[in-house]
């Protein structure tokens, strides 16, 4: 069997024209406050293709870029003031932060309204007790790749590999939510390989080049890789999909899978978060 | 094989004795405000039985029962005002409320230090996020359980079955913090007994009178069993605890398994919220 091969780069280019399309139609477009500290490439890259597309969905770039040496209680302050920034409909702090700074603190103070990467203490317990709110980017993404290709979740045994708070934990409540069976793995989990072969749709955002081979999934599958790594011989996943494609279903690639879906999915959490608490 | 029985009763008694003996040591006893709203019967013998057993460990009893025809703004006003009360270290709604009012709302009125049942948005987060907090009391009931047989958690894999904010959702957490692989099942779960069968600890919160059969337990397996029901033979769980317990390794009885572990663990986090935030 060759599996489909998932483009998630026009899915994400087709969320990011709709959430264009539908911006356009607000009396006053969102503002995405993007805060970066510090000068670390990797982030400023990312800070940098956030708001582009920000700005390419006609959303307010609503930028700050503080100082990698500023004080805990500078860095409250500025989140605070846009907190309070009726132009700001949703605030992002770009992690990972100077290791002086106490992350977990700062996102903390983001109003749970504007908290369009999901991450605060309140959208994830929304996200838990199954409640409206918004939800990280990458998972929410995995889930629009999902409903792309049509995938039957209801009752479907779906296996997560990985349980980072950020992609592992929230995918497996966005997948209980839709009615499947959801099994959460890890690095301590015995035999990864036989519980993975249990999945109909197997996540892998374990952070391990190539973890996941073929020996590890069921005919047919549909498997999502998370995972992106730099190597000798270009980018790879956490599943080595040139054996995997041979016996699952559907696939996604490395790059051009989960990746793109990322930002499309916080500018579909700013829009969401504009509408919910429109600029007054 | 016969399985090991676990005493509930005792277990409880012991974390009961444990407390109380801790909160004799404290400057100020913890002060637990339990709040029923209305006359449901079921509801005030729980409540009596709260507050009995706190203040036989020692702690403040500041019971409020409201009229069930009471508003939900003057409902808001009493649980803000236990909120602010230095003397209230943990307030508890009882549930369910009278179907006129917003439980949800009302809940995320207590604060997250105050919190002695974890259901607000903000300690369900605080779990999700492996985070300190206080958790639900069943589920850390069930963990005590677990503790008390020497359970291995690590790399077991652990089922539950049911997926309930109360019960399920939270011990799905719990059990993944203590890096066990982790299956959620549900009512549209395909052949649960076949993936009950995968367990080597085995947790049944799915509210269905002897639901998980001799089929569904793998031999050997610790089966936890959190459901109870009033039937004409008397009380049964979610599991068929006859018929199990020639399998099992371990099982809890219905009644005195895990039933008895929820006002404990209420008397643990109210102890655990005093010291936290201790009366000045």
């Amino acid at each position: 069997m060759n599996a489909l091969v998932i483009d998630g780069r026009a899915v994400a280019a087709g969320v990011r024209a709709r959430v264009a399309r539908e911006v356009a139609t607000l009396p006053t477009p969102p503002g995405l406050a993007t805060v970066l500290i510090g000068d670390d490439p990797a982030s400023a890259i990312y800070v940098r293709n956030k708001r582009r597309q920000c700005a390419e969905a006609g959303m307010r770039d609503l930028h700050r870029h503080l100082p990698g040496e500023i004080t805990q209680e500078a860095a409250a302050a500025v989140v605070d003031e846009l907190a309070s920034d009726p132009q700001v409909t949703g605030i992002l702090l770009q992690l990972p932060l100077p290791p002086h700074l106490d992350a977990a603190a700062l996102i903390e103070r983001i109003p749970p309204e504007k908290d369009v990467d999901g991450l605060t203490e309140r959208s994830t317990g929304r996200l838990a007790l199954g409640r409206p709110g918004l939800r990280p980017c990458t998972p929410e993404g995995v889930m629009v790749l999902l409903d792309e290709i049509g995938a039957v979740l209801e009752g479907a045994h779906t296996v997560v590999v990985g349980r980072s708070n950020l992609v592992g934990k929230p995918m497996a409540q966005l997948l209980l939510q839709r009615n499947a069976t959801v099994t959460v793995c890890h690095s301590r989990t015995r035999d990864l390989a036989a519980v993975c072969r249990t999945a109909d749709v197997l996540v892998v955002a374990a952070g391990v080049p190539r973890l996941i081979g073929e020996d590890a999934v069921k005919p047919g599958a549909i498997v999502l890789d998370v995972g992106i790594h730099r190597t000798e011989n270009g980018l790879c996943g956490d599943v080595d999909t040139d054996t995997v494609r041979e016996i699952a279903g559907v696939v996604t690639p490395v790059p051009g899978g989960v990746g793109p879906m990322t930002i499309a999915m916080l500018l579909q959490n700013t829009l969401t978060a504009a509408r919910e608490n429109p600029i007054t």
